[in-house]
């Protein structure tokens, strides 16, 4: 497969996104022009995304919303179900084990950690808060596919060595910190902090 | 002010990230090589990135660690406080109205909204959840620079043109989807399900 830019991937996912609701409407077909609109970008680039994978449409008669939905859930690997762990049970870490968007994507939360011997033992959305002294191993065991890190960034840069000194290949951060990987890893990260800096800045600079 | 590119902010925070740790461990220089190697980009760039707002540093003694921070700080509009409301008292949106993160940078969660009644009235951080109805009112009355959503997605968009059209400039989104705001509108959106996609993406399309 060629490798796909990053931004392919994003556009899949809000194609992805307004096909879903389409589907919920019971709408059949769409254009490559709805969806260019969505996605902030021309029908020929669509057209081009869609390349990639295979196939799809009739020229003229638009693309079948039931069969681009389900090949572009395949091709972003949400035709299945993944294990997710958190680590970090604070508010954020908490916020998301309780989550059910996550369910309903797919995302089965099946571990939650936390070095506070506090929280350690205690029940958090139908799991049993395990300690962070444990997590390379069950990582290498293989009981996570995804590694959510809600940690303090002081903390963040440790989880992921030793959550990819065990074989974790994919992580999504909400730390406020830079995190360095392998180049096998794939690293994600919500930062937002940066979101409302870049919100502040444009107020602050606004007019001028 | 020149138009300033959304990359060059994000490296500000990086840099600014970078810089507060540094002066927590009471480092007092630095150069554009360090601050380099953290925003993932050259020296030039860091030199270029800071040109844009006036003179710093010296040449061969690098940049003073106080001096650089707090001149970012003020460009990025850190150098105040910034009344915040959050819509959508849920799991995430009640994680957010207590999260310390957000008051220790300068954003005060002044106001928190829900259209549920079982949820109005009821304390959150120290607050009482307001009506939603109310929030358009409040908006106009410049009770808050920064709208946060965390509204489910059907009902985004609706409270998008709301707070907008009461006067908003700043919103930053939780809601997965696709938002359309006017010109003079800052929107940023925190897309999880996009991040947790470009993973399952990634593990999915691995080794092909």
């Amino acid at each position: 497969m060629k490798r796909i830019a990053e931004s392919t991937v994003r556009r899949l996912s809000i194609y992805l996104g307004f096909l879903e609701k389409a589907e919920q409407r019971g709408v059949l077909t769409t254009s490559s022009d709805d969806l260019a609109k969505l996605g902030g970008t021309t029908s020929a680039q669509v057209r081009k995304d869609l390349s990639f994978f295979g196939s799809f449409g009739k020229r003229g008669l638009g693309y079948s919303v039931p069969e681009l939905s389900s090949r572009i859930r395949e091709i972003l690997g949400l035709g299945r179900s993944w294990n997710v762990c958190i680590v970090g049970a604070g508010k954020i870490g908490s916020a998301l084990a309780q989550y059910a968007g996550f369910a309903h994507r797919g995302f089965i939360v099946t571990g939650v950690y936390d070095s506070d011997r506090a929280r350690v033992g205690s029940r958090l959305a139908g799991l049993t808060v395990r300690d962070t002294t444990t997590l390379g191993a069950d990582v290498a065991a293989g009981e996570y596919e995804i590694v959510v890190l809600t940690v303090p960034p002081e903390n963040a840069q440790d989880v992921v060595d030793l959550v990819v000194g065990a074989g974790a290949k994919a992580i999504l951060s909400f730390a406020p910190t830079q995190l360095t990987v392998p180049a096998d890893v794939e690293l994600r990260t919500v930062n937002m902090a940066m979101e409302l800096e870049a919100l502040t800045f444009a107020l602050t600079n606004r007019d001028r």
